[in-house]
């Protein structure tokens, strides 16, 4: 797919000059338009050494706003992000509604190098790329519009521009030795490239492959491309359309026999209090060694509790944390996002919170509300909770890939019991927070939208 | 003054849950009133190894309602930390508005062990703890409630302490070869910690001393104090007392002749068309290159821009971005803030946007806004804006003593220009973002308070 971008595209300087206060004027206008939009732009800029990916950044940057523009080198790797799932520092640079953030590298630039030198086999390559295809699904469907960029250079074409940069006392620098190493292996590179880019081009996420060898035609696509884009994304939210990538997912959806589960639990199960008092003890000094063992070990851990009010989450959690050493967990409970969370896709709130290695977040509620309360409220549409399913099920497979421990407990109570607990806790409102019966209520007090 | 904390206080069990309900019935309405308040609360918990500082916050977070509580260890330092001044840290684990945040160590530690192993001379000491007791009086003022508590033991009580835990299996991990090297050096850290508290044992933020040799005697004096000073907070809250830790510093504003130096300026100041072009294209190469350095040399640096509206602030950013590799850079404009950011101290976003090593922050408009837009404006009280003047020179002192290069420039115009660059820009609304003449009007859009 690469052979069209090698044909020696070229645009005069004087044709050059004529298009640039159009699309200039017409890049601020989008930009304007995206400010007051509930959508984001996220654009990748990757490509080959030499293609001109940071001049082609920094002419988005003076023909645009640069106010309404985050740009975000992705190449140094600090220790905070190497302690979490790899699309945590992906999750973190993504930017709010009404701004456009610009990555240099992303998340194809680490496969495609491991697949290059073969630290990665082809399935693994594959499974990769059809994650980061997930991933931008997601953000599509969460209103992100997403814009990938190619720079590409045919090999002599590269050896010359790097030769030419070479000289260049301006530009000297960017040619390290590794530059070198990676162009030894241009045909690896190019191969491998090609197969990401064709396995990831898809309807909501397509990649734009440019010709980077003139740089007039370069500047020209990607800006020309960039402006349609935007435009057309706002023309459909303005028409009212979803920015749904896809169908609803209902094939996602559990095909189990739902809610019987907890319809057929044993609500009447009883532990004796001396019995209760006897081994919460020994499991609370076991638990606290655990959470020990596992900061020594690096590993993180995390724990989600999900139930109707009242079934005692809170309780259950302070038993759990006075066992553990305070330093060694965070706690956090959902409650009404703040306006940066809800500028950005759902999840990301929980990426914030996520452990380091060897730390523990509790979780009292968690992303789960996305297909319980805000499904039931009806606080999102139904083909965001549909989606919803699968979302959650790529996020907590980054999180075990990455050897976090995910527990999650169901707490679950009859309406009776509920019904009996919200009545004795009306009369005695000093106590709640105390040992045996509270809770917070915080069930129906949030909304994401 | 540790000696009031070593006669031997005690609690019988009786007595202690005899009050227990009660602290923690307590405990959980000031929570309540909290949570719906303009304050927040901050509490240090220091002192002797082995006097139990972990099992006290492990108490707090099991009286209280966890939900509200964020804890901090902040004992590992993370390169994203170690790379921006010491108190960008602090700063990033600061509680919004509502809530508490218990931090394991805190912004003594660093200072009291150097002090101990004479990695800094008495002045330094002192210097340090001096920006400690500001740093304190700013949060007061911004409404944050300041508890420090210093859980004491003398030498032959930890001594004690420490061989006892030595035993407990589940305690014995917290007994390393640091915990006996720094009980060697006891008599040099009682000293250099007492000193620590005296100097920084303000009215607005006092530290509680508390013996900690009986836990039941421990537990009640740290729970009781916390209870009666948020209580206390609250009330003066409610009755409209402002949070200011002491009258308006008017002795820290600018005696230099205000105004006057832009008064002076020559605004007819011009440079010809050619030579502009010229110099430009050289001092941009120039720029681009000592950026490049800045990089190497793993240094960092901030650029503030301000000025009226229409002073080309935009333009001039632009014409420097283009020189520098946008890998390197950052640029921040302020806008409204966040709820989030609204939530805390005024200077807190600005924290969050420090560069890291190697890379340099741009911020077209910045904290002046306290003293510009916002003080002429009315947006915050005058006791508020008073106060921002030393606030800025500690903050800008921060900066400069973690060695980042700080520049900080003002565009003058005088007001015909400006009139007749407002009239050319409405005229032409889409030249706004070219390269001659445009702007943002930024200037009044936000507030904050």
């Amino acid at each position: 797919m690469f052979e069209a971008a090698e044909v020696g595209h070229r645009v005069s300087k004087a044709a050059y000059e004529k298009q640039e206060p159009e699309v200039r004027a017409g890049l601020l206008e989008v930009q304007r338009g995206l400010a007051q939009s509930q959508r984001a732009v996220v654009v990748l800029v990757g490509g080959a050494e030499g293609a001109g990916k940071e001049e082609t950044v920094g002419l988005l940057l003076e023909w645009m706003d640069a106010r309404g523009i985050e740009t975000h080198p992705l190449w140094e790797v600090s220790d905070e992000e190497r302690e979490r799932p790899r699309f945590w520092r992906f999750w973190r640079v993504l930017p709010p509604k009404g701004k456009i953030a610009i990555l240099f590298g992303s998340w194809y630039s680490e496969p495609i190098i491991d697949r290059v030198f073969d630290r990665i086999n082809e399935l693994e390559f594959e499974r990769e790329l059809r994650r980061m295809a997930d991933f931008e699904q997601m953000l599509t469907n969460e209103g992100v519009l997403v814009l990938k960029f190619w720079l590409h250079l045919a090999k002599g074409a590269q050896k010359k521009k790097l030769k030419e940069m070479k000289q260049d006392p301006r530009l000297r620098w960017r040619v390290s030795k590794d530059t070198w190493r990676f162009f030894k292996d241009y045909d690896a590179f190019r191969a491998v490239s090609e197969r990401a880019l064709q396995l990831t081009s898809t309807g909501y996420a397509p990649w734009t492959i440019v010709d980077a060898l003139d740089q007039h035609y370069r500047n020209l696509t990607v800006t020309k491309t960039l402006l349609h884009a935007i435009r057309e994304c706002l023309a459909e939210q303005a028409a009212g359309a979803p920015a749904a990538a896809d169908p609803p997912a209902t094939a996602t959806l559990p095909t189990r026999r739902e809610g019987n589960i907890i319809r057929e639990l044993d609500l009447a199960k009883k532990l004796a209090d001396r019995e209760y008092d006897r081994v919460l003890g020994e499991y609370q000094a076991e638990l606290g060694r655990l959470a020990r063992k596992l900061h020594d070990s690096q590993r993180s851990m995390i724990l989600v509790f999900e139930g109707p009010d009242a079934a005692g989450k809170g309780g259950v959690i302070r038993r759990l944390t006075a066992a553990v050493d305070p330093r060694l967990y965070r706690m956090t409970s959902v409650a009404a996002p703040s306006d940066e969370e809800r500028a950005h896709p759902y999840l990301w709130r929980f990426w914030r919170d996520l452990p380091r290695h060897g730390h523990i977040t509790i979780y009292d509620r968690s992303w789960y509300g996305r297909v319980l309360v805000e499904r039931i409220e009806g606080f999102c549409a139904p083909e965001d909770w549909r989606r919803a399913y699968s979302e959650i099920n790529a996020f907590e497979e980054q999180l075990t890939d990455f050897g976090t421990v995910v527990l999650k407990f169901w707490l679950a109570i009859g309406p009776d019991e509920q019904f009996k607990r919200f009545k004795h806790r009306q009369g005695k409102p000093r106590q709640v927070g105390r040992l045996r019966g509270r809770g917070g209520g915080h069930g129906g007090a949030y909304q994401h939208g």
